[in-house]
């Protein structure tokens, strides 16, 4: 019985390692999904192929899909615009297909507003998830750094609480383990299953 | 990081294999668990102990403790009490350890009132999950057992709805590999975790 498929939409603090974490799903094939090829206002490199690598376009025709509300997030970066398309996405949703997108903590705020039913796992850094040792053993370090760490964290927190899960990318094997068990658990989650029965037996 | 115990009730219709999935689970020691001893006023076979097997007590004490809330969820079967103690359940979830119940929908249905953060996982039978194919086929069967299933479909649907996941039960191996992802993923949701963190940074 086939459900929608997920939005998967992996994201986490600047450096916490989101790109190797998804490299790791592809090339090891953990778990089937699609791409969402973004869209872009750079120029092609050597070698990228339009619709494939990106979908080129110019400042206009990115604005444009800005205000058409074609883009489920979009970012600026070096005087270009990134962003993903919408409409793909809902279709390969649609199809059945599971999508995962690796974004920015910004980006994964804006794709929350537009798709709720997604789901978003927040990369923690493993220093987050060892700050209790490094409070407990206070003396070791000098106190600065500590207030320091302990003041990021509780940005990091305020973040992930936005998030219905969190991973510790400790080592990127364990952080893949636990997102194959979580879009496991998703495809069996009553919410997103019970339509499919619901409709079985109402249309006879 | 230690979280909170997960309560794990393992439900479904009659007859869809509970017994069968929980002891696969045990085993081969799919992931730890501690067992809830239940309290019956059935009187203990020969070996059975007291304490390990059940809380063997008498029809007396049994109301006792209905009376005075001791119990998560409760039974009669032919004449004799069957009951699961809440002091227990609750203490293992404080030590973090989690509790795998394996009751049926209306002992669930009881638990969910008083620990309604528990994970409720609605064991499905695989006639309901290829039901579909049934109806697409109709003409294979005879209509008033369609209609009998059909009927019987739309009552496991209403409990179904209930429960946090619904995993099918067409193999036990199956159930499983689900059941494992299942508690995995539990394991790292932010409702679980996160005021873990949030303890963490304000204590210091």
């Amino acid at each position: 019985m086939a459900e929608k498929g997920l939005l998967l939409v992996l994201s986490g603090p600047s450096g916490v390692g989101k790109g190797t974490v998804k490299s790791a799903i592809v090339d090891n094939k953990v778990f089937p999904f699609e791409y969402s090829v973004s869209m872009t206002t750079r120029k092609p490199r050597p070698g990228e192929v339009d619709g494939q690598d990106y979908f080129f376009v110019s400042e206009a025709q990115f604005k444009a899909a800005i205000d058409q509300g074609q883009l489920l997030e979009y970012n600026q970066y070096v005087n270009h615009y990134y962003g993903t398309p919408l409409v793909p996405v809902k279709k390969m949703l649609a199809e059945g297909k599971d999508v995962l997108l690796e974004i920015d903590v910004n980006g994964a705020r804006k794709v929350r507003e537009k798709m709720p039913d997604g789901v978003f796992i927040f990369l923690t850094p493993p220093d987050l998830h060892t700050l209790h040792l490094r409070l407990e053993n206070r003396g070791t370090e000098p106190e600065d750094v500590i207030m320091g760490r302990i003041n990021q964290a509780r940005t990091e927190i305020l973040v992930m609480q936005d998030y219905d899960y969190a991973v510790v990318n400790d080592t990127v094997a364990n952080a893949v383990d636990h997102i194959k068990a979580i879009v496991d658990a998703e495809h069996v989650s009553v919410k997103r299953v019970i339509d499919t029965y619901r409709k079985m037996v109402r249309e006879n």
